[in-house]
């Protein structure tokens, strides 16, 4: 794409046709500038079809932010507008609309609220909440769902990958199977979920973060072709980055030419005062070649060189890679916890495209329409009890049991305060058998989940630094319950309702039911 | 992401860390300036779990050209990779090594083959090939996969979509639930690979295509939230796009209000010398609701408004909505063929992400090496022979057999001329007991596949319009075998060595292993 194409794609016209047709149909109806309330929330977890998620880690936000606040409608984009054609010839958009567009310029109207990038969320829990002029609050949509869901999809399966690996170090490689430049967002929400390092040097570039990579199989390639060894390419790498020799041993043949050919070079390395780091397993059987690399390293006086995995891994190869080893050291006689403990994963195409669930199916629901000064709650029917949205004005909060593990999510109505409440009604969202009552002196905390950060375009809280969002991911995952970060077939975490929020649900239900 | 920062992740740093490692070690050992030729290719076609493609449709290349052309090493670029580190805390790239970087500024030294977009094309047939300096090709990689990947899997994808949808228009709505910025990309590929309109505003701006959207549930939601109905949100639709009304009408209940709310503001549009354009389904039974709406509209008079489908369409999905039509229809008299040729279907997630294979794993292998002035044709050994790659320059040509169909793939050194053969001998790949003899006689066509693009930097062949892509792309399609046009358990097309070629790699592989 051209320069200035690429400006008008990624710019405020990044939107679906409908936001535009619509917001010209509330312009006309004088509806335009009443304020509204979206909710945008998932549905479900992540189904990886073998597997799924029991939590979903939250990013994208501050993307969203950089996002809102450079874009508006310049020349160009209304140019584009004006020129648009309806059925019979007609300007689509019509000049009192697109001047009034123009006037907006972008989302300075817009107030937004939101659960911090790097924290445990949960479906039908509002991940952000739009507050603005009707228009501009529907324009808004389609950007606000691309930024959050994508890097929300990819923290969340980051996690899972974090989760398996333990204290392993994990490696995020997929830039080259990303979607085009939306690559990057998947590595930033990689580093936020789970990932320690990328090899994506940009994107390392903006984030403080060092990229990490050693070579890859062209470069034995290259000296075979003119006529050296793969030792001669092992040697000439080691010449050049002496302290950070970590060398990929299957370009030939792992066990009889790969690995003895990267001792070798150790060894002269190690002669030289030089520590040497490790080898890298791009394909094979990687279990097995980790057990055997890693008995011939450690004969040759290197236990402690590093055996960085990689080729189409996620949580399950992972974990499959980590019981054979525990299975099949026994047979070499080999330490399987030492191996375990050397072993660095990195991943891909697996990681970035979150494979076996490509999309998190955020939506982005009006919730409530100011008029006259007082708001009115809006709900959807859906023939799914499940699709049904939740209505109003709403606060999210988080409660934590006497042992300070978080036991469930609440929505209330906005004006609820369930800290200063004796008791608290936990009802099903859509199920009326289920509830469930807690004694407010059993909780050990009860914390509001979402943050002003946008305050009429204004940004009014500090977007966080990747240390301090990791630092809450952390945080939030080890107050979760062992059962609910399980990678296959987790506990169902609870999101609830009060008992306010319940009743205003089914009056709307009944009133709209009535009303057919 | 701030402006700044984009510049810098979406630059020449859109790359993996061991590629620069690589680069310097060629500088380093002299080699950086020595032409070096690589082949991209895929290994094989999506597979999407239940289902797999016969074929893929290339694209991404535009985009690819533009970025190769765009960027180069900048200050800030330079002074990134000054300040990183190496595990000693010296500096990891020398400034000598900088200054190269510098003084080459983009990829202007680089040669670049592709098979046009829209073409059909096949495993292991090289889609682009790049020669040129060492060094510089090698930091392309990560980009060029990145580009021709994603945008060939998504195009692909939509061919499958196209495939099953016949004569019915396809929309592509996927912005939402893209990767980020990629999703234009997407846009884009699915433009090329059946789409016929998309939602996206911005990329349909910069293509010169016309977006398609009207409206969503939200709009009759802020209609009931004000008190009046989702008769008055049609009405005031009508009102503001007479000649371009197309309701959705699964808000509340389909058919005991949507579609009956839609066919009064029908009858009133009628009333006034306008053409309703038809009703949107995005829930429930679709294939149900479909013949449902089309009996009651057909009543109403209205037999030639469309019946748009979207909620989470593919190909299977598309294909059992189309079964149940068929075997449902029956049972209401109603005129299956009437109504499968009045729908339209919106396909968003699905086709974005491509479901089922969220990447094409397409790879970019060195093929030759160039050493005083003659090329030495290099091989990459592995496990599985599938993985082998194929050596030396090459050209690829398409067999069309006599009737005009396709019949193989052919890849032959660069020097032969198959147009010229009397008889073609056609190996097959990997196995050796397989082989085909041709008559040339027999042929109706031998085509050459791969176009160059860029000579040393420079744009070398017009870069067609999206127009002649989806001419390209309907010829091309239109040359294949039925069955491997199947979306299900497609017939395998073939790629065949020629005996030159095939000899070449079976002397390498015999030396390569001799040497071990």
């Amino acid at each position: 794409m051209r320069p200035e194409d690429r400006r008008t794609a990624e710019g405020i016209l990044f939107t679906d046709q409908y936001q535009l047709s619509m917001a010209q149909l509330y312009f006309r109806q004088g509806l335009h500038e009443q304020t509204a309330q979206f909710d945008h929330f998932f549905r479900r977890y992540p189904d990886y079809g073998l597997h799924a998620a029991g939590y979903c880690i939250s990013a994208g936000l501050a993307w969203l932010v950089d996002w809102m606040q450079e874009v508006s409608f310049r020349e160009e984009d209304l140019a584009y507008l004006r020129a648009q054609r309806n059925a019979t010839g007609g300007q689509l958009f019509g000049d009192d609309f697109l001047a009034y567009l123009k006037g907006c310029g972008g989302f300075d109207s817009l107030s937004l609220w939101a659960i911090p990038e790097g924290r445990v969320v949960h479906p039908g829990v509002p991940l952000s909440i739009v507050r603005g002029p009707l228009a501009m609050a529907q324009i808004l949509e389609t950007a606000l769902l691309n930024q959050l869901n994508y890097q929300t999809l990819i923290a969340t399966k980051a996690a899972r990958i974090r989760e398996v690996s333990r204290a392993s170090m994990v490696l995020e490689f997929g830039l080259r199977r990303g979607q085009e430049r939306g690559a990057n967002a998947g590595t930033r929400a990689a580093l936020i979920g789970g990932a320690d390092f990328t090899s994506n040097v940009g994107l390392s570039s903006t984030l403080g973060v060092p990229p990490k990579g050693t070579h890859a199989h062209s470069l034995v390639q290259v000296f075979l072709a003119l006529g050296s060894s793969e030792l001669d390419a092992f040697r000439a790498y080691a010449e050049v980055y002496p302290d950070d020799c970590l060398l990929l041993v299957d370009t030939l043949n792992t066990l009889e030419s790969g690995v003895p050919n990267a001792i070798r070079v150790f060894e002269e390395l190690r002669a030289k005062g030089h520590r040497p780091v490790g080898i890298r397993l791009d394909s094979g059987d990687l279990a097995y070649l980790a057990i055997q690399s890693a008995l011939l390293l450690d004969r040759a006086g290197f236990p402690e060189t590093a055996i960085v995995l990689s080729s189409d891994l996620d949580e399950l190869v992972i974990w499959q890679i980590q019981t054979q080893i525990v299975e099949e050291a026994r047979r070499y006689a080999a330490d399987a916890d030492a191996i375990l403990r050397r072993l660095v994963y990195g991943v891909g195409t697996r990681l970035v495209t979150s494979h076996g669930e490509g999309a998190l199916g955020g939506v982005y629901k009006l919730v409530a329409m100011q008029q006259g000064g007082t708001w009115r709650p809006a709900i959807k029917l859906a023939d799914t009890p499940s699709k049904m949205t939740n209505p109003g004005l709403k606060q999210a909060w988080r409660l934590y049991d006497d042992r300070g593990q978080a036991t469930a999510d609440l929505l209330t109505l906005e004006e609820e305060n369930p800290t200063k409440a004796g008791q608290l009604v936990l009802r099903h969202p859509n199920d009326h058998t289920q509830q469930r009552i807690l004694e407010r002196a059993a909780l050990r905390a009860i914390e509001p989940l979402l943050v002003k950060v946008l305050d009429q375009g204004r940004l009014v809280a500090p977007l966080p630094t990747l240390e301090a969002i990791r630092a809450q991911r952390d945080h939030d995952i080890a107050g979760l319950d062992v059962g609910v970060r399980r990678i296959m077939n987790p506990h169902i975490y609870h999101v609830s309702l009060s008992q306010p929020l319940w009743d205003l649900k089914q009056e709307l239900l009944a009133q709209l039911r009535q009303s057919l």
